[in-house]
């Protein structure tokens, strides 16, 4: 059984955190923030396939790679350290070599995380200065994990945490994370950073497949824009000290478990991402099920998820399923237009609009109300097969175009 | 020697055009067009590739793949008849069999387009009613080519058309065309209707392979907002009256000349949907040049285009560099991130913002000037071969989310 507890990055024993307000670009709020194992972690990560990487992408990846047990992870928010050369690619070790330096690690390594604006410079001064008081303020309570995981966000409107409880012959374990994404969200490791923390004693090798078979039912079912970043990160860190028999067997009822409860957290999180996308004001779901082929599936529900138009409806609140049609129509999947039905759902009601692909004699209030939901789901019903997928996205409203239409200043 | 002159649909001898307005959907304006020609004419059509395909574009796509002639096209605007099923199909050879019957065409068909709403049956009666007026009104002159250019538009802000005239073995040859488009635009035969018409006596074949070798670099290198449309279609009428020999060999100096005309009409027409884009403020060109491979290069032209981030930044003069280079990233394409030089230009200036894949630091002043022009373009230099492709785009603004947040009342 997996149960719901309060908190994120310092549910899991032994994980602590912290934040600081360093000045990197915001005023006022606090920008960095610092998460802490006392016990080194094994580690696994997925990153963006975007070709242009940030900087920390190809220190952290280079490090969940290895054989190098991690304790700590130093984010900020602000400047996101891609397209900076070399020069960005050091900031990444000297930022690293302050938190080793300040948290006496000598035989761990760090991860680092930057999100914000793509083509500046790291402070580096600030951000040194900022990882040292980060490792002062550590602490394990609640606070310093929901602290935390407001000081990594950027256009997000408010931070994204969750943690699950399940226990693993008789031992409780945890999983929690935080995570933020708003803008430049869309699959191919959805543009947004993760980070996962748990007590769990688990092969490195086994959590690593756990978590890139996941991210492609979660993560990379999210599209806000379109747009797949130079940034996007998944870092699941374990330190062992629930004490269970570490888990080997990817056959294992336990490893059962821990994918289910690692699920738990990302998908609330990819969710969260998606309802929280840039200037959103609903999270859209779109399901698409009865199809021959689960690639498939997969193509047609992204396909009508990334609709600029579909999303312009969705936002107006206007049920113009010719717009969900046609977006099926070129997801580049071939079926037979004919034979899909659509319904809407929200908090608000259920409304058949599409039968055999000509849109029915709706009930056009009634649809409206549906839409004025705060989670909207479009179900597309294939009728040709078993499989299934569903994504995740957000409507297209003015606000997305005032946030981006001058993000830098 | 080719040379533009006034008109479009009407410019090529024997063919004229009229309009009316049959009440579809708007009030107060006309919405019906017809093309005719005097003499019946091969023809060459590309289609939407969507999955939906409009009736009409089913219509059309048989005639025009077969050997019979073409004398009219039955034009509405405000309906789509998409997602229409039997019924909607019907209602092309209702149409057609109007046409036909007041025309008093015996051996040669009719060709029939929709615009507009998708999902909803025509008014039928009204629109046999509209084509029968439609018989009555043709005229050959460049005002009746310019008012039936104005009855499709949908959210067009102004009608397009263009005619150029040229000489093939001393006789006069003229080209010229009228087109729509404004939303649900997007690469695999651009959202939009276009309709050329020349006097030149040429082979069908070689037409229809003008034809289709020409969109690849124009209509479909063009974006507005990612969403290929049901109805997508480009038709050419060639009647022959210009009198010149027929063309029908490939490598000869006059097809050469045929296909410059050609690409003179649908280059203009492409940019001119392109700057009319739902909701633009400008229009945006992004040239993608010394590549190492022509496809790779139109694949990266477009995912630049195609970018929400990126347009929202050109509609509010930001020159957030960061968003073309992420963009450019996860194009699919692969390249070298450190090799990548970005110029933007408009008729205000011209502006050096990244070399090697870093910006450089360039005046912000000068580069928000530039994007304040009319036609912006962003040149990317690969640095890596000598291919070279451009997309056509336009901003992101408010008024594209207002436009589609509410089209349908």
């Amino acid at each position: 059984m997996i149960k719901e507890i309060k908190g994120g990055v310092t549910a899991a024993q032994g994980f602590s955190a912290s934040c600081t307000a360093a000045g990197i670009k915001y005023k006022d709020r606090t920008d960095m923030a610092m998460v802490y194992s006392k016990v080194p972690c094994v580690t696994a990560g997925t990153y963006t396939k975007n070709v242009v990487k940030a900087a920390p992408v190809l220190w952290d990846r280079e490090l969940t790679d290895s054989d190098k047990k991690v304790s700590a992870v130093v984010i900020n928010a602000g400047i996101a350290n891609a397209c900076t050369g070399e020069e960005g690619f050091s900031y990444c070790r000297k930022t690293s070599d302050a938190a080793k330096e300040v948290l006496k690690l000598t035989d761990s390594e760090v991860l680092v995380a930057s999100t914000g604006v793509i083509g500046k410079q790291l402070p580096i001064d600030r951000i040194v200065a900022g990882t040292k008081v980060l490792a002062t303020k550590l602490s394990d309570t609640v606070e310093a994990g929901d602290e935390a995981s407001k000081a990594i966000m950027t256009t997000d409107t408010h931070n994204k945490q969750i943690a699950f409880e399940f226990e693993i012959g008789g031992k409780k374990c945890v999983i929690g994370g935080m995570c933020k994404g708003s803008g430049m969200i869309h699959p191919n490791m959805c543009t947004m950073l993760a980070f996962i923390t748990t007590d769990v004693m688990i092969d490195k090798k086994l959590m690593l497949k756990a978590l890139r078979e996941d991210i492609e039912d979660t993560f990379n079912m999210v599209s806000v824009d379109g747009d797949t970043s130079t940034n996007d990160s998944v870092m699941l860190l374990a330190n062992g000290l629930a004490g269970n028999e570490e888990i080997r067997d990817e056959n294992s009822a336990e490893y059962a478990l821990f994918k289910e409860a690692l699920h738990g957290v990302t998908l609330f999180m990819a969710k969260s991402i998606a309802a929280d996308g840039e200037g959103a004001t609903k999270l859209f779901e779109v399901r698409v099920v009865n199809v021959n082929d689960k690639a498939k599936a997969k193509t047609l529900a992204l396909s009508v998820i990334k609709s600029s138009l579909t999303k312009a409806a969705v936002y107006g609140n206007d049920a113009n399923v010719g717009r969900i049609m046609c977006a099926l129509g070129y997801s580049g999947a071939d079926f037979d237009p004919y034979r899909v039905d659509i319904t809407i759902s929200s908090e608000n009601g259920t409304e058949q609009l599409v039968e055999n692909g000509v849109p029915v004699d709706f009930d056009e209030e009634i649809a409206t109300s549906i839409l004025k939901g705060k989670a909207v789901t479009a179900l597309c019903d294939m009728k040709e097969g078993s499989a299934e997928a569903t994504a995740w996205g957000c409507d297209l409203t003015y606000d997305y175009v005032k946030i981006n239409a001058d993000y830098r200043s």
